[in-house]
């Protein structure tokens, strides 16, 4: 079989060698409890505090604005749900965007079953959101307004500074919670640029190990936490701390923040070949990733194919791509982002997301685009149907 | 410096080296999300599935009633909170005991802010909760009952039971939970031999990786999710799976199960032999856990020193123990659960938790003991204020 190419970098990412050694060492050495009073504890406890340290100077923030969870999905939670608890007064309406992560949309549902007003805000055909939308719906009854830094299936990266600015406009007092669970590592994004209060991000989109995230909190806005027990992280999150998952998001962490400028060169370049040999090799081929976007995703419609099908001839080939994205588990849905920026359905129903890392090269390109020129013609519904 | 002696079992064990190499080679080659399409998603999600049998198998229950979830904190809040959550009309009536683990009694006090009548029944001596007092206050009206299997201080194994025959005469609609963390993996418990609805146990205390636990689920027993997003674990616990987490968990299940009775029979005559040591080396100690106690947990207080100074005395010659419980970051909280059992402040302030595993040996006890004989006269009060 040819050699693994992987293109599903936003789905997940392959950890780190160090990574993987390091958390080995952990597991084998330093097992502690860091709750335990004795050594093994304080070494446990000392470990988690230096990959606290990585973590928080990759935001520059301090260290004590980090809070370790088990991932994005319970960072979103317990940005949302945690800080609505503990203000119950700040306010009945939340704010959020159409192509969210389900981990802020489902949050959202539940807010509204329980009787906040909430409105979703539109975006456009590239998938940013609407400012003037936005505009329109905050109020000073505003508590939190929820938004994605990059959209996990397009790349679009949205105007965090312009939602900041009206926020600071029309109701300063709602709280700016930002999931940036597809920038983090391949972007900077400080937190207090853009005097984001509340900022979710995890580790393995980052060559990091799975089941480990972590929200930045703002010095300052209270919180109540979701899980409660011993009070570890501040009393924000109970249960004995994931030593050697911390570890390795540290460790993934400092490692893709020291290239973070050559990777983006280098998947810039990677993308932009890419969008090149596309364009030039399949006329009705449609990048639904606008200019602008993260050049680490890319998602392109093929018009007249089924997106699964081409999907299952690509890993036939070794290769490995997504429809959409595989963050929800009910992995059949129609991508509630792409329809949000008014794309046809068979647009929809053909759209490929490649998502890269620093670890693809041009010879990646060539031979995807190689093997989708195979692919394409034998598959295409039109072909079939000429028969 | 000696070779080190764990006896600190019950905060957090060391992962099996096999249980490290299994997640390393799970992080190295099937770095998949089981929420992917293609080839590296299924690859996770049939280890994911593997897993979940080797869980089920070890409770003898079916696949389909077992979620994960980053520990046993949150499966007991998941439990409490989900059914109740769930089935807001089973009543407004819930019980748990004095000694709960923190992540049962927290969830138990908001509970009680939230608008619950909240009972704690009080236990004994032995620290077992007394039968009767859960009699007189179950009613028709109760819609929960939390307790633990094996108390996490003391070993102290609770009557599960005659708490279920209880439930039946009096409330059979009422939900049976048992936080299970500490009895998994060293006792046989079939939660369909006690009728247990929702059963929460945890990897790190049996030689898996921390970060990672699971909730029995009887069919039938409705539940809401805590954590909302993309709907994995059937949607009862959204998040990316931690897959290598939960394969170490698996595998860690499956050996400490495959060795069950041999463990058991080694621990036992290992608390005995260290039980008989203490009571003929030190006239004034007391052994707070009770004869039928499980023998992995044994708690001694030595009434004239400080726990905290022993602690330090032993991890000086590399021998690790605990006071009270790793289980509340606020390291320094007297023990809830011997004062619930009517010891003296004395006794609490000089209680050590010594805690075993499978590979603690007859040798560990003979150094410990010996070390104890050296250390307990230096740092003793009444010697202090003699001297």
């Amino acid at each position: 079989m040819s050699r693994e190419i992987y293109l599903d970098n936003s789905a997940t990412t392959k950890p780190y060698d160090e990574v993987i050694e390091y958390m080995n060492d952990v597991n084998r050495n330093f097992y502690g409890n860091p709750s335990s009073l004795h050594t093994k504890g304080i070494e446990a406890e000392n470990l988690v505090k230096r990959a606290r340290n990585q973590i928080s100077d990759s935001l520059k923030v301090d260290s004590k604005e980090i809070v370790f969870t088990s991932g994005g999905t319970e960072s979103n939670n317990l940005a949302i749900l945690g800080f609505l608890k503990a203000n119950p007064r700040a306010g009945k309406h939340i704010i959020t965007s159409e192509i969210e992560h389900p981990s802020v949309l489902e949050v959202f549902k539940q807010l509204a079953k329980d009787g906040y007003k909430v409105d979703y805000i539109p975006v456009d055909n590239k998938g940013v959101i609407k400012l003037d939308a936005l505009e329109n719906v905050i109020s000073s009854e505003t508590a939190l307004l929820s938004f994605m830094h990059t959209n996990n299936e397009t790349g679009a990266i949205q105007p965090i500074d312009e939602i900041n600015k009206i926020r600071k406009a029309k109701c300063p007092s709602a709280v700016l919670h930002v999931d940036a669970v597809q920038a983090f590592g391949k972007i900077r994004i400080f937190p207090k640029n853009y005097e984001i209060d509340l900022l979710s991000i995890s580790s393995h989109k980052i060559h990091g190990p799975k089941g480990i995230g972590a929200l930045y909190i703002r010095k300052g806005i209270r919180i109540k936490p979701v899980l409660l027990g011993g009070g570890q992280e501040v009393s924000l999150r109970s249960g004995t701390e994931n030593v050697s998952g911390i570890c390795g998001f540290g460790l993934a962490a400092e490692k893709i923040f020291n290239d973070i400028d050559a990777n983006y060169t280098h998947v810039a370049s990677i993308k932009e070949y890419f969008v090149q040999k596309i364009t030039e090799s399949f006329e009705d081929a449609i990048i639904n990733s606008y200019d602008q976007a993260l050049p680490y995703i890319i998602n392109v419609s093929f018009s007249n194919l089924k997106s699964e099908v081409l999907l299952h001839h690509l890993e036939q080939k070794n290769i490995y791509v997504s429809t959409g994205s595989a963050c929800s588990s009910n992995k059949k849905t129609h991508s509630y982002v792409l329809k949000a920026m008014g794309l046809e359905s068979k647009n929809i129903d053909s759209a490929i997301r490649f998502s890269f890392s620093a670890s693809n090269s041009i010879i990646d390109i060539d031979e995807t685009i190689a093997a989708l020129k195979e692919i394409i013609p034998v598959i295409s519904i039109k072909r079939k149907i000429k028969g």
